[in-house]
């Protein structure tokens, strides 16, 4: 890997999302705009980042793979020549709707695919109740892929509360994790930054978490607070509640350093234990 | 389970650790009398509580199971009545040598055996440098053991790195993770915390790490700050570095509270991945 792919210059695009999705889609692409413009090489948009968060919503705003908000986040990939995690978005195939999160190259061209795979029911008392699978169908594959800063994963929201699927998608090769996602003000303020730095520190990984902004009146409030850790722990930046754009610039040499100092990944017991992936990883067969 | 065994009253016995194994033995039976005075029904004793945490020690201040250390501690629980999880103690068997925790019931009997099964042996910059394996061998075995409070896990410290062996324990039916440790001064700061919240929230057990006092003259520095977390997440106690005892009340219905509200164990896709144990947990065949 050359000096030019051992630093990335990442885009947290902490948006407001609104109840007019054409809205939603043009602030996307002018914040991604600004983005380029102040060098960023990639950019993640948050869970969701054309629609309300809410189960009656998704199937409204919902489209297939190709339709046109897939097909202007295409776009501004190509116009900006950047990596595009495009947050989230409901897509719907064979009558099913899925929490789906679409990954462009800098020419557009889609590279990866992520369906969320753990459906976030909750109902926590005196807090938070949401039921994603009233709507929601659960994707069935972990998502690794190739870029040129090396092999990136991509989780959304609740996933990342499993360890074994940021453990898995590491096993794959994964250096950064990317999530999309929409804590609330239950768990927000309890486990947001604690998941972000325990999921880099056990996996020596990069993490990004890229939420909503912040809307008091919508029926579920994102915690917003965008993130990003360092395979040490390291809080690299976290955003506050507002709309906004930061670009945290990424030096992947860490991660091999971290693993040979401190070498987790190796000291694993897998003579004892044995994390197994049933499904492949999307695009390969996964083998431990 | 009845109302009496939904509480347990457990002491971390934070103690000064020295270069001398009877006075160690001495000064962990004293403070275990005093856990009692003080209404303790379980103790907690760090990591290589009777013998200085470096590798030459290992094999002069060790014993067979069932030594003076081994007796001296089997007598503590009869006499105090309490459940104790002995910290740890080199281990001789076999010509080998293991860093073993031992964990007796109120009645003395050896209820439970653990050996440590990651070892620690780390290198980093300008930091931390240790190399356990120069003198212990490894464990082959995750410990969960059964309580009138429940099942509870047993690991120690390097151990606790591995998301994988508190999700074993967990998966086996513990509502409690202890772990005798003994951080240093370069991944305690950065770590010590965030590791037992994160594995608390994330297995939705409480988790206790008992550490040696800090000694700045030992050759190898204890961050101390032994630390009982909630399953929510929440830190119930974290001491300082001076040698104490420190009494925590743990409602143990809280696991089965939060495991109901936000359900991650029951969420977890098995139809997509799957955490093997190759070996068998301490005492009973582990199938997931």
């Amino acid at each position: 890997m050359s000096e030019s792919t051992n630093r990335l210059r990442l885009a947290m695009i902490q948006m407001e999302v609104t109840e007019n999705k054409r809205k939603n889609i043009s602030t996307a692409q002018e914040m991604l705009r600004q983005a380029t413009e102040k060098g960023a090489q990639m950019a993640v948009l948050p869970e969701m980042f054309c629609c309300p968060y809410n189960t009656k919503s998704f199937p409204v705003y919902g489209e297939p793979e190709g339709g046109p908000c897939w097909q202007a986040m295409s776009e501004a990939a190509r116009e900006n020549k950047l990596y595009l995690v495009a947050g989230s978005m409901p897509e719907f195939e064979e009558g099913r709707c899925y929490n789906t999160s679409y990954i462009f190259g800098p020419d557009g061209q889609q590279i990866g695919k992520h369906r969320k795979m753990h459906l976030f029911d909750i109902d926590i008392e005196g807090g938070q109740h949401f039921q994603e699978s009233d709507t929601l169908s659960a994707g069935d594959q972990a998502t690794v892929f190739d870029t040129a800063f090396g092999k990136i994963g991509v989780a959304i929201c609740y996933d990342f509360r499993f360890p074994e699927l940021a453990r898995l998608m590491v096993l794959d090769g994964a250096r950064i994790l990317i999530v999309p996602a929409a804590f609330n003000m239950t768990t927000g303020p309890r486990h947001w930054q604690l998941m972000f730095r325990s999921r880099a520190v056990d996996n020596q990984a990069f993490t990004i978490g890229v939420a909503p902004a912040r809307n008091p009146r919508a029926s579920y409030v994102s915690y917003a607070h965008s993130i990003a850790v360092s395979p040490w722990g390291h809080v690299i930046k976290q955003m506050g509640i507002d709309p906004g754009i930061e670009i945290v610039e990424l030096d992947l040499r860490e991660v091999i350093e971290i693993r040979a100092q401190l070498p987790l990944l190796k000291h694993r017991r897998t003579d004892l234990y044995h994390l197994k992936c049933k499904a492949n990883v999307r695009g390969k067969t996964k083998k431990e």
